[in-house]
């Protein structure tokens, strides 16, 4: 484990970098500042990158609007990878009829989409077309009623024996600079222990998302798992994610870990990043700015 | 482990009998059919007992009113051990001063009232009162918004290192032949994962709840921990926690538990009851009916 | 939460002390240094004390004159509350003949024999006698071969439904000054996945043991449990075991709690003493020493 | 989900046939009864097949020797795909230098010595060497002492902040038509519970063993999923893992899924393989024998 001072320096070590977007980014304030220099310096280097985030709210296309919106256009669809990908791909191969159930905003629902399956909020889901329902996925925590379609979830769980997809895999997400809010991954393994079935999870630390990502990059040419870094803010998710699938790891301090304890927590879950940086920033005037 | 056809004999062995409520005297449509002949063999062999349950959504005087109503006369309050009554002891003996905050409906908290303390929904609490919340109580699944409430309280308790109570450790319960309910236990769980304290749990199979009843018994006279024999429909909780603190259990098949899974059940959980036997009730004909 | 700066105080304020053993009155060297003045304190002033430990390796009788040996002859036998003794009475309760297979070490299960069964080790059971196995007992980490008996307990588990007993819950406890040693609670806790069963454990934080110690007192005189404080080293056990039952804690630091990273632990478990103190030692001067 | 009576339809569906090993094709006896004819239809048909296996006891070429001396010759070592593959794979990436301590056989450590590292069974680190451990690895239950060794283990570990693998996921395995044995990835959930901190597991129904097999295929030739089935016995690796992974999946009844069983299973777990076979063997008569 190294302290590196400048990103910069990281960049230049490798040929493709991976980047987690919740406090790496961007935070609940907006962009990171000064994060648009990162890929001013990205794109001048000819370096590739990608955004692998654990993010079922929104499809690729959203997802890159969003930044766009914000004035970082480098980020376009083909360059995120997220779990909402991952649920899509496994419907695609694994479910072929009926009513894929969800929880989670009508919106966030439209790009899972499956040919021979049509997507249904759990709150439509009635007496008579049960039967039909053939998939279940925790999408988002937003859209829904929580008392009613919580409760409707484990009742529908309890009658169908149908494959349960859970498209987001944290538990919490920063809502200010005081307050978390309960991702769907926490209210997923509730129902789970309810129901005492298996659920299927996409997201990081899973090494789904990380391979989702290497096999965009192997499509056009060859690639090594050591030309590749993953950053992130969150030791549990993109550290271990990428330790685990073979890559290098720099966490950043700009979120999830605060500078004050990061080596408490490091040491306490035996999760080390292979360097460790204030942010994911390029400094002014490193680079001609 | 012994078949037994009728519950009369089981209770002809015993002084005491403590009664699980939901699943054996009671059902998600009323009182179980037969019941009130059980209490009455009880009061006419002159046999103590005491209704042991994981429910703290309303007082003792509350719960034995709910029995008046449907005509069974026996259940008085001071039969009836609650994990709500463990809640309101627990308060009493550590907490002085301050907010003890609650997710639950209003009724169910005037009973845990403690000197010198007030309870509060969670929805009232705010940044002007947040440092005056002394305690946070899991009480009940109905009487709050369960998006905006359940996000106050892991805020709350990620600001405010004070004693969690669950009040009732169930992690559903049933609401039709068909449907069940989440149930407060389930919510205090994950909201525990979350935040990553450690909270304090009421409720059976922890002897706390057995420990109190058997303490109403001796106060009167003394007794025997083999005099007394336990009877519920839930392996988890009734038969676990009255076998580990020293009773002979009884499982009813009429709740939880079904009659043709049963062996199965016990098998698989390594949960053995000293008795099975259908349901509780004293037979037509077995007592002068 | 108040930091105390003599334990002395503490004593003076409660009529009687629930004393935690290791890390409390001794270490892996021996005595606590001092720990003398503090019992003959207490029968100075006439406090009652016991000691509350979750041990299963020796009968309260070996317990005390390990004590004794060490020139501490104020802790007899009847001062002492251990798992062992919750094990000894679950077992005089609930198994009334067959063979009580354990792991641990032959004198070890003396004192648990109990009228109509026989202790038998892990390792002389076999395919002649395993149908006479009415209960296993996790007793001790040594005495037996951990290849040879830990999988012998897995597999007769696999072909007997009988209860289990872990008779001490912790997990690792302190062999020197740098090195623990693998608990039976450990032990335990993976032959439990594996098996799949519910288990019966007795130990600190459950209230059982608590229980115990407070019917001591209860059977010679009235009792209320504002007149109790409960000492100990170890948040997860003696405190929130201690806390549960409506004792008052102290957490001394001269154990498994640190004192550079006390705070840090209690903010993080959310288990908070009433006190902490240093140790558990009336100092010298403050009592005509 | 479709109960298949011949396995050989099955190979007829898909280009790619996945085996899980033990349960499918060799027991605790040796080779299942008529294997051999199925390996014979694949050759003769041109179909691919690869072994997905939780064993990393031996090397690939040790695996492949065993088939070969029960006499099965089709199974060679670019044929087999094992989770102590991944292990080799993770040190060749991730650690350069010093000691790669482990729990295993001498024997098997062989194969995962990585450029730069040294093996050393976890007996032989000491004082003097415990600085230059820089990983360890939990590779198989057997070749050591389980109290010297897998106690200090632990300590190891909670004093340097290393990497730890485990490198068989399974929790026990069959040793006899009535025995199991704890297999070492039980062992390690025991420490890891103990320190505290999170391990990298390798094996089914980790995405990665797929992933492996996967890219071995496309090396040569462009694959897609939906051409591969996955055969296994067990639901909780093979049919989960399978299934995660996007694949089609056969549940066969010769291993760990008895057949009075299998629907209970599938209902309780959740997990629902496409197919159900009694095993993975071409019937005699069914293809010219």
């Amino acid at each position: 484990m190294k302290r590196i001072e400048n990103f910069k320096s990281i960049i230049d070590k490798y040929n493709v970098i991976f980047f987690d977007a919740f406090g790496v980014l961007k935070t609940h304030q907006g962009l990171m500042p000064g994060i648009e220099r990162t890929f001013a310096y990205l794109e001048a280097q000819k370096k590739e990158y990608y955004i692998v985030t654990n993010d079922a709210s929104r499809s690729p296309l959203q997802l890159a609007q969003s930044y766009h919106n914000k004035g970082l256009m480098a980020i376009t669809p083909d360059r995120i990878v997220s779990s909402g990908m991952l649920t899509k791909e496994y419907l695609d191969l694994k479910v072929d009829h009926g009513i894929v159930a969800y929880l989670g905003t009508p919106e966030s629902s439209h790009y899972i989409e499956s040919p021979g399956c049509h997507t249904m909020p759990v709150s439509e889901v009635n007496a008579s077309n049960m039967d039909k329902v053939s998939a279940l996925i925790f999408l988002d925590d937003e859209g829904f009623s929580w008392f009613e379609d919580i409760n409707k979830a484990v009742n529908i769980l309890r009658k169908r024996n149908i494959p349960v997809i859970v498209a987001n895999t944290d538990h919490a997400y920063p809502l200010s600079a005081n307050d978390v809010s309960i991702a769907i991954g926490s209210i997923a393994s509730m129902v789970e222990n309810i129901v005492g079935k298996n659920f299927i999870r996409f997201g990081k630390p899973d090494s789904q998302m990380f391979m989702f990502a290497y096999d965009l990059i192997r499509e056009r040419r060859p690639i090594s798992k050591n030309e590749i870094v993953m950053v992130g803010d969150t030791l549990q998710t993109d550290i271990l994610g990428g330790n685990k699938f073979g890559l290098d790891t720099v966490l950043v301090l700009s979120g999830n870990t605060l500078p004050h304890n990061a080596e408490t927590r490091i040491a306490a879950t035996g999760i080390v990043p292979t360097y460790i940086c204030d942010n994911a920033v390029v400094e002014l005037g490193e680079f001609g700015f």
